[in-house]
């Protein structure tokens, strides 16, 4: 028996999103989540990101499970792109394995899947492993942390949470089941740090009652509510505030339905009979009566609130003396986005509420006072800060340390290292291979590394595409070389004669070059290239994709 | 003699920065301020927009002079676009004369304009308006609210403002001349509505001086500064903390050299002697005696310090023990670049302060209290809200509202709008041309809209060039149809037999099409987009730019 175990993440320490992280011991491997990353608008045309998983790939028959601790996207997002890589059972609570579900489905892949539901407390026999998944706080229903018994010790692994005792939908955080296993001795701990710069403890998921309970009471319009389709705690809020104010509720937005039909069936979310209605019965209703609930709280364009907001809905749009509330915090990247949809509400006279209008969002990921929590239940002998960049990683280990951590206790590791636990230490001894995978969603699905670049070329600069004919025999032009440009700003005070001199530029080329020269193709393109790159830069700055086109007639 | 006066917004309400507002009395016209904005990312290769000034170059004979009220890029960053199109007398304040100085040599324009310096209280008399500048206080030195009499009443333009008693340079607030023209009778304010979402007072620039203390009195290693170069105030009191704890400074990053120049040799600045020392001399101090100040608070990447976290400045890098200082606020889009320069500091073993870790930043901009000051002092009988996007106007109309201000007084207005004022009315009779110009600062300036589509549509779906040579005398193809693509996303299952598919479909194109059709260039190119365009979107849902290209032999 090997006595050390492997610990390997391929994504999301050094990044937020795209969690992914492998446990192996001798030839055996769980791994644990499979997320994506949203990215940054300079990625062209690039919808999602998801893991490379290139070390899953090469070590396909060792993989034995998947195990998920919850169902948001940072965390389940790439399960069909692994999946489809190597089909292995996948283990999850009943929420997050219903969301799968529908995201397989979507991708074909239901069929050929096999999902296994696993209830909170339940174990999960994987020989050598054994794992328990244990209920935690967060912002969607249904999450787990893991707990992962292996021959070297008993690996935590958080999850996203905080502690929440007075959650709104199930039950609160198994404070318990995690003291237990620090009882016995944990080996190590994997522990969510994206919260960890911000001091004292998170609000309860309940804690957004009273501001919008002032709202709902106050509001003597519609109310038009938007927050995260996933946030099955707040979505609970909503419809009882509904029912306490007398208000019917309809629902806008594809992904909100089917988040809402999913949690009702599976008794998630507790729907008071005749609550809803369909966006057309809404005009049998006086405006007081009338609560939607609807996706876009992103400022997304095409959302159901952004198309409300500019009259681009097919089903309602906003009106003077609606109430907004956008339940929800900006993250990071669309302040513009969200700023331009509050714009347009205001522009049709309606009220806005946002996160800087009270306490009407909380997140979902533990404070200070949550994360030390969660080192004194587990009381871990080596701990390991994930889910962040690593900022917040090394923000966690200090903050591990000012708790009484040793700092060789706590290890800040960034994907791709390779940790090696043994008993009594824990070291970094190698490397995996790990990378980034583009995504188009409304293409054909992975997009090279090299169109990336070349679309981020295109972009700043355009492209010109000089034809040049040639006579075969004498090795002459044969007529004007005719000149195309896309994206390329041609000097404005040259406009008429900018591309002329470009083609006499390349004529002359061709001319002053040898006979030779001119027979060889590459060489002919190559220089025509160089020559109009010069010229450009020169006279513009620019630096456009020149691709020459020489027909040999 | 006109009984009314125009009010002419040309950029800077409904949208932050590109600030510039014109007034109108019969044929007389003054402009207030030039800026620019600074483009989100999706404005592919656009480093600057201005304003578009059509209604000032329709106008040019009637516009008397252009009137700065400080020198932030948002108020005088399209000097030069605009004295191009019109050249035009300036008038300014010492400090924000230099600075324009400065940016006119760069753009070679320095000898052919004329720049008046206006010291607070001086009246400029350009009949037939009389204009005085009132020193306000703001997060530069020098900065000016405009009280322009007009033969209809005074208006006055706050610029950007804060009510601060204790600056660290220069003068307080001069309340007592805002009080003045308010006994007189004012009849309308334009007021800075940046930060009317924030309650209570807006901190005095002397506020941050306990914090940055906190943080010297413990550092001790080199501290590393960076703020916006422009915060005078800012680094008077780095300088200050850096002669009180015995070290010595270093100034890294041009433009941060350029504005210490400027506000030192005209004393806007006080430097003690011998303070400063060039990067090369750090060596011969220690660490704990030494202050760098550099550029690069908001993580660009170019700048000094983020160059400087990665080892690849010429002049310094962080080292192990260095305590860095981010001074300034997260300008919103900025927030990725700031957190990957934060990450790489903390990679090098530095410590980190940022604007979460305390009171080392506060705004140039008035809260509600600030604003409700301006109006008290100057009780307007009209008020236009100016500087910021809809929102921000709206809320602005609504807290002069909840003083009392009855909602007719109140104009809420954007750029475009023509504003009519009367002795006892307002109105918005018209509409002027207005638009945004984009400006490639690396490139031959000017870029026209249809090249920023061209390449947002590039930077999405690539390009695909068919080149297709026809026999002039037989109609048939001569070779098969060469393709040229750049940024295409090329099916990958697929890769070989793509581009010969297209081919293929090209030339069955052609020969399926009638003689007379082949001889329409223009109607066999078309015919060919369409199909080239029909197949590539059923298989990948991409949607490139093709360009067909034909040449006849």
């Amino acid at each position: 028996m090997a006595n050390s175990v492997e610990i390997l993440p391929i994504g999301g320490l050094g990044e937020f999103g795209m969690n992914c992280l492998a446990i192996r011991y001798e030839d055996e491997i769980l791994v644990i989540d499979a997320g994506l990353l949203f990215p940054d608008p300079h990625f062209w045309g690039v919808d999602i990101i998801v893991p490379d998983f290139q070390y899953l790939k090469d070590n396909r028959d060792k993989v034995r499970a998947l195990i998920l601790t919850h169902s948001h996207e940072d965390h389940i997002g790439s399960v069909p792109f692994l999946l489809k890589a190597i089909n292995v059972p996948v283990y999850a609570t009943p929420y997050t394995a219903a969301v799968l579900a529908s995201k397989l489905d979507e991708h074909d892949l239901l069929d050929e899947v096999l999902i296994h539901t696993v209830r909170p407390k339940e174990l999960v026999e994987l020989d050598p492993f054994e794992i328990e998944f244990i209920r935690v706080s967060h912002s969607t229903t249904d999450c787990a942390a893991l707990a992962i018994r292996t021959p070297v010790g008993v690996i935590i692994h958080t999850g996203d949470f905080k502690f929440d005792e007075t959650p709104v939908c199930g039950q609160p955080i198994d404070t318990e089941s995690l003291r237990r296993y620090g009882d016995q001795g944990v080996l190590a701990l994997l522990s969510d740090s994206t919260n960890v710069e911000r001091p004292g403890r998170m609000y309860s998921e309940r804690d957004v009652i009273p501001a919008l309970e002032n709202i709902f009471d106050s509001a003597q319009g519609r109310i038009i509510v938007s927050c995260f389709t996933s946030s099955i705690h707040r979505i609970q809020i909503i419809l009882d505030l509904a029912e306490t104010f007398h208000r019917r509720v309809t629902i806008i937005g594809r992904s909100m339905i089917r988040n809402i039909d999913t949690a009702e069936s599976m008794r998630y979310l507790d729907v008071p009979d005749s609550l809803l209605i369909t966006p057309a019965d809404t005009r049998r209703f006086a405006p007081h009566q009338v609560v939607m609930l609807v996706t876009g709280c992103q400022g997304e364009p095409m959302s159901a609130l952004s198309r409300m907001a500019v009259d681009s809905h097919k089903q309602a749009k906003i009106e003077a003396g609606d109430t907004v509330v956008l339940s929800a915090r900006q993250i990071p990247g669309n302040e513009k986005s969200i700023s331009r949809l509050i714009n347009h509400l205001y522009k049709r006279h309606a009220q806005v509420y946002d996160s800087t209008s009270g306490r009407i969002h909380v997140s979902g990921h533990g404070s200070q006072e949550d994360l030390k929590m969660m080192l004194e239940a587990t009381r871990p002998k080596f701990f390991i800060p994930i889910h962040g960049e690593y900022r917040q990683l090394y923000q966690h280990k200090k903050f591990a340390c000012s708790l009484g951590y040793k700092p060789e206790q706590v290890l800040l590791v960034e994907s791709g290292d390779v940790i090696e636990i043994e008993k009594d230490s824990i070291s970094v001894p190698g490397k995996i291979p790990i990378g980034r995978t583009y995504i188009d969603s409304t293409g054909i699905g992975k997009i090279e590394d090299i169109v990336v670049r070349d679309r981020k070329h295109l972009a700043y600069d355009g492209i010109i595409v000089p034809i040049i004919t040639i006579n075969k025999s004498t090795g002459k032009i044969e007529n004007e070389p005719e000149i195309i440009t896309k994206g390329f700003n041609i000097p404005y005070d040259d406009e008429n004669d900018y591309l002329t001199k470009l083609s006499t530029l390349i004529t002359q080329t061709i001319i002053s070059s040898e006979p030779d020269e001119r027979r060889d193709e590459a060489l002919i393109k190559e220089k025509v290239r160089l020559e109009i790159k010069r010229f450009v830069q020169r006279r513009t700055g620019y630096r456009p994709t020149i691709i020459p086109v020489i027909l040999e007639v």
